[in-house]
């Protein structure tokens, strides 16, 4: 087991990675209180790992409630939250009850989210069954739903107790989920670590055969990067938005397709070859950098084209982005490969012409 | 104009109550950035006062979007809540959009938990025109809205940047408001100021009066109290739960007969005097100090008596409460007139008790 530590004050805490850490009961018990837990998770995951992690806290005498939702970004909205707050109640869950979110990125983001608003704020522990989620929405804080004109719209800056991150659980995770993760991996590559990116290009069919030990480099490196820039930037006032390199095109994909069509990873990797795209046109990147870029995407098993929403479409999804200021859309491009810089100085002639490159 | 200060930190805002400051723009102007701002006020308030908030603000060059909701606690809910979220992702507000609640302390609840959420976090001015959000709600940042089980049940503790208390405002409020709002000022006297109490009871007639400089020493009183509880203990560890008197009664009574039949002070009163019952019952209070309570209430024309949901229902209503700890319901009692605690230890046949001594 691996660890390291987000650094945020009174808030800091733990993320471990590792193998066998879901039938570790004694690294979650130390921070529960006598209220027990609610353990949030979905109909995919329940019956692979909720047995593994309910039935060892029960044992330990934890008072354990469980709230198995349907599973799919589609769900990601106020009806299922709803679900989730109406089962607190009923239980009388305290606001000492901590909550656990077992599963991937929509389960801890609306999980989060509950546990910022029930009572105004209980306790909450992540533990991140899918590569996206342990690589990324698992730390840092940032919790949300969706809301029909917007993806994370409706969410809260709520940062957890603990991160446990079992690469075990990573067996079960279908090939297309894996390749989903595999983009935020390659993201923290592209924005501050070329070495990274390097490593990422001569290990890559190490990570999709799964390689136990190649996946906890790579999540553990990915984590420390997130947990470095978190850190600096908590609520997202400058440098946390470079992790957000091909969100606002992705956004737009996901939202414009209706959520669920496409996974998060996918959308992000087509987001990021039309940043990088309009990096090139800019003058930043060559071609041999993009083409570069979607060598990468394309051996991890990634999308490199996305859907013609046509242009105008694009932008009008674009436009309700959370990186919007006065008015201006900020995008997060690339100065070179392993340095991501934010900016709104794109003309939209070449954000079009970016877009266009990459759809169809 | 009078002002304090709510000392939390970076968090710090100021309180300024007088009159004429809906017309004086230059409190608000420095808070404002250039994505404007957000007005949310209710149907009863926009036709007094909208008009010369947000006239002000648009003279002044800033961009203003008008959110008109219905009025009253019922709608203290979830789809009023998303009709907020509607208008802002309509008019694509953004991150530095700053929300103003200009209403009682259902607007300023909702909007402040819109503010809490809406891409995570946006500012919030609170204009409270009630005396009840004045001296209470609209101070120390606690936002929520209502659950069909639990009254703010959903919320969270996020601090406004500015509260504007123009007490021309409540020369409008209905009789019925003003006495609620009382029932919270006369709180403040019970838990922490027999000074304030007495004070009370001998101006109990100008304040009904309506009197000017009777209700702005009220009003400053009331923040200062609130403001000094809040820097102590922002999150409701400790001392902040004794500014509940009251309230776990008086939820069970709001809750039992539906949001919206009792005004939430009236329920607070009644709620007092069961936490005055139950502390007679435990032998702190002697039955001339209940009555003075008692005596206190009925002069600034509040209820006394709350309405027989049966004991059984009172208690199961109570049980949902956000002070319970470990399974034991935490209630705010009177050790004596002046003096709050909160205790684990009232036995069930007392708070049983107590509660049937107050019905019918």
């Amino acid at each position: 087991m691996q660890s390291l530590r987000v650094a945020l004050g009174d808030r800091a805490y733990d993320i471990h990675i590792g193998t066998g850490l879901l039938n570790d009961v004694n690294l979650i018990l130390p921070f529960l209180k006598k209220a027990g837990v609610a353990i949030v998770t979905n109909e995919t995951v329940a019956p692979l790992y909720l047995e593994r992690l309910a039935g060892g806290l029960r044992n330990a005498g934890v008072a354990v409630t469980e709230i198995v939702l349907p599973d799919g970004e589609a769900y990601k909205d106020w009806s299922t939250l709803n679900r989730v707050f109406d089962v607190l109640l009923e239980r009388h869950a305290e606001r000492s009850t901590t909550l656990i979110a077992l599963g991937g990125g929509v389960i801890g983001d609306l999980t989060g989210f509950a546990a910022a608003c029930y009572q105004r704020g209980v306790p909450f522990i992540q533990v991140p069954t899918t590569l996206l989620s342990q690589v990324d929405s698992s730390v840092g804080g940032k919790t949300a739903i969706n809301h029909p004109r917007g993806k994370n719209m409706i969410g809260a800056f709520y940062q957890p107790r603990l991160v446990l991150a079992d690469l075990d659980t990573l067996d079960t995770l279908p090939d297309r989920e894996l390749a989903a993760g595999l983009a935020e991996v390659i993201k923290y590559g592209l924005i501050r670590d070329a070495e990274f990116l390097a490593w990422l290009e001569a290990n890559m069919t190490l990570l999709l055969a799964r390689d136990k030990t190649a996946l906890a480099y790579a999540v553990h490196r990915s984590c420390e990067h997130k947990a470095e820039v978190v850190a600096a930037d908590e609520k997202e006032a400058g440098e946390r938005a470079l992790l957000n390199l091909g969100h606002t095109f992705g956004h737009a994909i996901e939202t414009g397709l209706g959520y669920g069509a496409w996974l998060h990873g996918e959308a992000v990797a087509v987001g990021t070859l039309m940043a990088a795209e309009l990096s090139a046109r800019l003058g930043w990147l060559d071609r041999a950098a993009v083409e570069r870029v979607e060598a990468l995407f394309r051996i991890a098993g990634l999308p490199v084209r996305g859907p013609d929403l046509g242009g105008d479409r694009y932008l009008e999804l674009m436009s309700h982005d959370k990186k919007v200021q006065d008015g201006r859309l900020r995008l997060v491009l690339l100065a070179q490969l392993g340095r991501a810089v934010l900016t709104d100085q794109a003309a939209e002639a070449d954000i079009r012409a970016a877009i266009a490159a990459r759809v169809g």
